[in-house]
C-alpha cells in the first residue's frame, strides 16, 4: 500500500457495523460479521478484513441472503452441533454454535460442528484459533465456487476449499494454518491479470484443459490445486465432508445456485474440535514439551511456522492501538457508510 | 516385474502366518499382521504386501518389539478410543479397538482412536477402508522417523506422515486415498538410487541444506514435503494430532528411539470416524447421490479417482482366486520359512 490511514481498533468494529446495519443487515448480524472483520484487520490480514465489505454488500445487493436469518441450532448427534444459518451470513451461526461446540468437545473429547445454509466469505483461521483459545486442537474446511479441475482433469469441479487448523500452545500463539488447496486464491489472479504478469507453471488450465500461464484464460477456463494428485486427493475431502456428509452443497451446487449473480458463495460448513487433555490422558504438560521440541526444531533451522507475521501484526497494532488500511480503500468504504 | 508365481489367496495368509510365527510373533499378532499383509497384497499393493514381512522380521531382529504384547483398550475419553499396543505391532491393537471405534462413532456420531505404543509399518487404507465399509467416513494419520525437512528448513525433522481416507460409497468401492506428505516416499528414492537416475527436482535436500538431484547426497540430506509450505503444515499437523495430542512419540523421537537399528517405527497412530447418517440428518440418500454427482463430474473429465487401479486388481484377484508375485521375492520369503 501506498497512502495509508489509521484506524483506532474500536473505530474498525464502528465502521464495519455501521455500514452493514445500513445495507440492510440485522443489528446481530453486522455485530457477528464486524467482529470477524475486526479480527481479520487486527492481524492485517488485508484481504479478510474491511475489504470484504464490499463482498458483504454485494451478497446483498445479490438478493438471495435474508440479512434477519435467526439461526437454529440442533443436536443431530451426541458429539454433533448443528447451526442452520436458514439462508444468513454463517458468523451469526458460527458464533452462537461456538460455546457449545467446547462444551460438546469437553464432555467427549471430540466433537463437530456443521454450520449449514450460510453465506460464507470469512477466513477461517479466527474461528479455529477460538478453539485453540480454549485450549483445543480444532479443523476447519469449506467449499466454495467450482474453479478449481481435479488432478488429470480439464475444467472446475472442486472449489479452492480451504483448509485450517490451530494447536494450542501453553502461553504462546497458536500454531495455526489456513490455506486453499487450490494453488493460488481467485484473487491472486485477477492480481496478476492486473498486473499483467504471466502466471507461474502449474497454477491454471485453459478452457481446453491445456495449462496456461494467461490469467484472462485462466479465468475463462479453471485453476489447479495445490500438489497435484495429492492436493487433488484433499480437496475432494473436503467437498465431501463439508458437503454431502453434513447435509451441505458441493462447490459444483453452490455454483449453480449462485447463477452468476456474485457475492459470498452459498454453502456448509464443517469445524472438527479435539480437547487434547482427555487425548494425552493426563500427561498435557509433558506433551506440550514434545510439542514445543518440534517447533524449536523447525525454527532453530531458519524455517518459518505460519501465522508468524500475522501474530506479530497483531502484537503491533494492539500495542499502538489502531490498524493501517490503504487511503483509497479508506475513502471507498466511507462512501458505504448510510 | 519380470518372472511372477500366482500364489493362492488363502496361501498368502498361512505363508505370512508362517513366517511371522517362526520368527517369534505370537499367534494373534501373526495372524492379525498376515490379514493386513493379505489385503494389501489381493489388491496388488506390492509395496505394503508380502514384501513387508522383511521388515516384520528386521524389527523383532532389532530386538525392541515384544512379539507377544497384549494389546490394552481403554477410554480416555466418552468418544475417545485408546488401544495400546504396549510395545507390540500396531495390528493388533488397531483390530482389537476397531470394533469399538465403530460402536462409539454410532453412538456419538464422531469418535477417535489413538493407537500407542506400537510398531508401524503398514499402510493405511486398509483401516480406513474397514470403517467406509461400515458406512463411517474416516481419516488416519501417522508420524514416522525425522527424514524430512520442514518447508524453508535444512534438516530432517518431519516424517513422511501419511494422510488417508476413505468415504463409503452406497453399492460401490469406496473414495479413498492414503499418501505421503512426503514429496517422494523413503522407498522410491532408494529406487532411484539403484536405477543411477537422477531425482525430479523438489523432491530432496543435500547436508547443507541445498536443493539436489542426487539420490546419495538426499538419503544423507532431507526429503521435502508434497505441496510446498502448505505440504509441511499439513505434515506438522500430523505430528501434532498423531504424536503429542494422543501422548505419543514425534517422528524426531521415534527417529532417536530406533537407535539406528532399522525395522519398522514405533509411536502412534489416530484414526478419526465419522457417522454421514447422523451428520445429515436422516437425509443420506439425498447427499450419497450429491457425492455421486461429484465423482462423475470427475470421472466424466478423463480424471481418475484414487485407488481405481487397486480396486480393479482386487476385483481381478478375487474372481481368479490368485495373486502374483515377483519370482525372485518369493524365492526369499520361502528362505524366511522355518
Amino acid at each position: 500500500m501506498n497512502q495509508t490511514v489509521k484506524i483506532r481498533l474500536n473505530d474498525v468494529k464502528t465502521l464495519a457495523h455501521d455500514i452493514l446495519k445500513g445495507a440492510g443487515y440485522g443489528a446481530d448480524h453486522a455485530q457477528s460479521i464486524a467482529e470477524m472483520l475486526y479480527t481479520c484487520q487486527l492481524d492485517d490480514c488485508q484481504s479478510h478484513g474491511l475489504f470484504r465489505l464490499f463482498m458483504c454488500i454485494d451478497t446483498i445487493k445479490a438478493g438471495k441472503i435474508d440479512g434477519q436469518a435467526e439461526p437454529q441450532i440442533t443436536n443431530p448427534g451426541k458429539a454433533i452441533i448443528r447451526a442452520d444459518a436458514r439462508g444468513g451470513m454463517s458468523l451469526l451461526a458460527m458464533q452462537a454454535a461456538m460455546p457449545e461446540l467446547i462444551d460438546k468437545t469437553r464432555e467427549f473429547g471430540v466433537a463437530a460442528m456443521a454450520i449449514n445454509r450460510c453465506f460464507h466469505f470469512s477466513a477461517l483461521w479466527p474461528e479455529v484459533e477460538r478453539l485453540s483459545a480454549a485450549g483445543l486442537a480444532a479443523i476447519a474446511m469449506v467449499p466454495s465456487h467450482s474453479w478449481v479441475a481435479p488432478a488429470g482433469g480439464t475444467r472446475g469441479t472442486l472449489g479452492t476449499n480451504p483448509l485450517a487448523f490451530s494447536w494450542p500452545r501453553q502461553g504462546k500463539m497458536p500454531f495455526t494454518f489456513d490455506f486453499a488447496t487450490s494453488a493460488f486464491a481467485r484473487g491472486e489472479i485477477e492480481l496478476y491479470k492486473r498486473a499483467g504478469k504471466p502466471l507461474p507453471d502449474g497454477v491454471a488450465i485453459d478452457k481446453e484443459g491445456n495449462p496456461t500461464n494467461d490469467p484472462d484464460a485462466a479465468l475463462g477456463g479453471a485453476m489447479l490445486t495445490f500438489g497435484g494428485y495429492k492436493g487433488s486427493a484433499l480437496s475432494i475431502m473436503i467437498e465431501l465432508m463439508a458437503g454431502p456428509m453434513i447435509d451441505d452443497l458441493t462447490s459444483l451446487e453452490s455454483h449453480e445456485f449462485a447463477e452468476g449473480k456474485g457475492g459470498a458463495p452459498y454453502h456448509g460448513e464443517i469445524v472438527l474440535a479435539f480437547d487434547p487433555a482427555q487425548f494425552s490422558g493426563g500427561k498435557l504438560a509433558e506433551n506440550d514439551a514434545r510439542a514445543e521440541r518440534l517447533f524449536a526444531d523447525i525454527i532453530d533451522q531458519g524455517a518459518r511456522l505460519p501465522s508468524q507475521r500475522r501474530f506479530a501484526a497483531r502484537e503491533r497494532n494492539l500495542h499502538r492501538g489502531y490498524v493501517e488500511i490503504p487511503a483509497a480503500l479508506h475513502e471507498d468504504l466511507l462512501a458505504l457508510l448510510p
